[in-house]
């Protein structure tokens, strides 16, 4: 007896159950982490801007601090003169600017005390800046009529002190990074990845790199679900497990899960009906459930939970495992850790006519360029180098058998 | 005097000349790295299937293995009943078939020599395997004309031993990966990634977590432009040089570049008019050009090479040093490297009215949702917070000086 009802579970409410199984059950940990380790990250807390930016007021040009005041009047004839003091370069603390007085200032130095206004170096006459030795007694020509605040970047006037910099929940990409380290803020409290065991199974997979016994293929899945993972912000542990029978496999996974290193368990294979299906055989006695979803590749699935640890059981050929991920977990991750890798979804023209099975969401591998999609390999899960030469998955509806070349299907690309 | 020219540099010919200087002298070097390692990585050479995929004939189904021949001719009444031989499971070599027997075989096993075709389980009758109890005698009706290779996924059929698996220029995503582990194949040659070494100079900025004196500001810079990097595939070398001179500016720089670490050096500040911008002045005599580009932020830039490694010099401020990333460098990087980082292009409405420079390409920040953009911030380069809180950067034509609520414009997606 099975336990596979006969009633294929549409893609719809399986992708559900899988969401709902993650959100509910996944623990979110924090860590801290500098700003270097956390690009990518969401945040953990809301971060308060522990200073104001900028935090004093500066200059937006290369030119004179001015007191406004002192160009209030237009002379009869050309520009107001006034004495050229002591500049003032970024990154010190700049001198009271003496009334009537006018201070070269660099892009982002400090404004200093009494000056309220900036006159750009190209409204100025002379229009560059004097060389030190011609400093003594110099004069500039400065146009009257400046706004006070012209050219000045008030302080906080991008974030004042104790406002809320980036909220719980942001992801730290190079802006929020940037931000983060102008508030001078180097380490910040993010999410954990997700950690999922990752587990091998069956004689007859080897490791690349290892020789082939006559019958034996190589372990594809762990590769390609290990860098699915990583690339969803997923951690992955390997684990390879050997187990002749389903009691070896599950005190196996048992002694696994008892390190509390794992998040989520994912397997690939040994879920179908076949007579040899250790997974299934382990896990159904556990109240995992072992279900025929309405989509091909990819049609056995297996959820639940191992000793309170959300499980899920992908089917063993590669393109299965691959498109058992991308239906159902990678949209799980995004939603439920906020990192996002969804798949950019677009309607493309089939090159050539496609069949599908009734009542199955049937996804092919393609290449797409242009706005138009031809499909790569035929429909076997088994085929790698056909998946591996597509950039696209092609999603053909479970209520359609045909699909003439020149209609539209929806397309996942793969990059 | 200044290197920079009156007339502004159209922004397409400068992101040409950074296009040009990269894939003129970046030096392409290739690692060998373990599959796990090579992730989003591009192939060096390419590869050959050292094995044909799959590797012998297997079945597609959990079913009985026969020979076609014994199920050609239809019996009087109901199905062929042949004997039931040994089950073959996944993972070890198939014995031959005996003449006119049936062997049970699950799916991904050996087919046996003799064997030219499988009748799937649910054709069968009975419809499920025997138990090893009851096997001693048993027979299984299978119905006749089953055609010769039906369920057989042949040797070679997905690839034949010595047949290009990868492209050389392939870029490494599950999928690829997954065929390399299918291949047997552990470790793979990639490119190296870009080495950039990432300058911080000035007086003014501090690193994030130390204490500001008067004057000074945390360097945002460093931590945006390495996320930035980071995310196109490059490996950033970070240093500060505290250089008063810029003659002690050149000569730190030339011994970092004396170590041979570096493809590519990236800097930002210093390249303004001001009248301490140490790169600027340090580099505008070794050939660097530094020149103005019709773009705000970002117009100040500075281009060349130093000691023969390709050198770019962005404005300071951190808007303008991300802006210049996304307008030049993120492109550049992307086409020489082959790795793909663009941005998504979309076209979009704009919430409210904007008035743009004459003559410049403005990029403004903005939050992107549903075909609507909103403004965040003013144009100010200062402006890192609302940089945090944008998702998109609205491009503004140079030839543009106002642009209407309602009107579209494009957008880069920033996530």
């Amino acid at each position: 007896m099975s336990s596979t009802g006969s009633r294929a579970r549409p893609v719809e409410e399986h992708r559900e159950a899988v969401r709902a199984l993650l959100s509910d059950h996944l623990r979110r940990r924090a860590e801290t982490l500098s700003l270097a380790e956390a690009s990518g990250r969401i945040l953990a807390e809301t971060i308060r801007a522990p200073r104001s930016l900028p935090p004093f007021a500066n200059s937006q040009m290369d030119g004179y601090a001015v007191r406004s005041a002192d160009l209030a009047h237009a002379p009869a004839v050309g520009l107001v003169q006034l004495p050229v003091s002591q500049p003032i370069p970024a990154g010190v603390p700049a001198p009271e600017l003496d009334p009537g007085s006018a201070a070269p200032i660099m892009t982002g130095a400090m404004l200093p005390a009494g000056a309220d206004a900036v006159v750009p170096i190209e409204k100025a006459v002379p229009d560059a800046f004097y060389a030190p030795g011609e400093r003594a007694g110099a004069v500039v020509g400065l146009p009257s009529g400046v706004p006070a605040g012209q050219y000045v970047r008030a302080a906080g006037s991008d974030i004042p002190a104790g406002a809320a910099a980036l909220q719980e929940g942001s992801r730290l990409g190079p802006a929020q990074l940037g931000l983060l380290a102008a508030l001078g803020i180097a380490e910040v409290p993010v999410y954990a990845p997700v950690r999922v065991l990752l587990l091998s199974t069956g004689d007859e997979v080897v490791e690349p790199g290892m020789e082939l016994a006559p019958g034996q293929i190589h372990d594809a899945n762990t590769t390609l679900l290990a860098a699915s993972l990583a690339g969803a912000g997923a951690e992955v542990v390997r684990s390879r497990i050997l187990a002749d029978s389903p009691e070896d496999f599950l005190a196996a996974l048992r002694q696994e899960l008892g390190r509390g290193q794992a998040d989520l368990v994912l397997t690939s294979g040994g879920i179908s009906k076949g007579a040899y299906e250790v997974v299934r055989l382990a896990l159904a006695a556990e109240g995992v459930t072992f279900c025929s979803v309405a989509m091909q590749p990819g049609g056995p699935q297996g959820i639940g939970s191992v000793d309170g640890v959300p499980f899920l059981g992908f089917p063993g050929n590669p393109v299965s495992a691959l498109v058992s991920f991308e239906v159902f977990l990678r949209p799980a991750l995004t939603a439920v850790t906020g990192i996002p890798s969804p798949r950019r979804t677009l309607s493309a023209v089939l090159a050539g006519d496609a069949s599908s099975p009734k009542g199955k969401l049937q996804v092919r591998r393609g290449t797409y360029a242009g706005g138009r999609v031809e499909l790569v390999g035929g429909p076997g899960s088994h085929l790698v180098h056909a998946l591996a030469a597509s950039n696209a998955l092609v999603l053909i509806p479970a209520d359609t058998e045909q699909v003439k070349a020149g209609s539209e299907v929806t397309v996942w690309l793969l990059d």
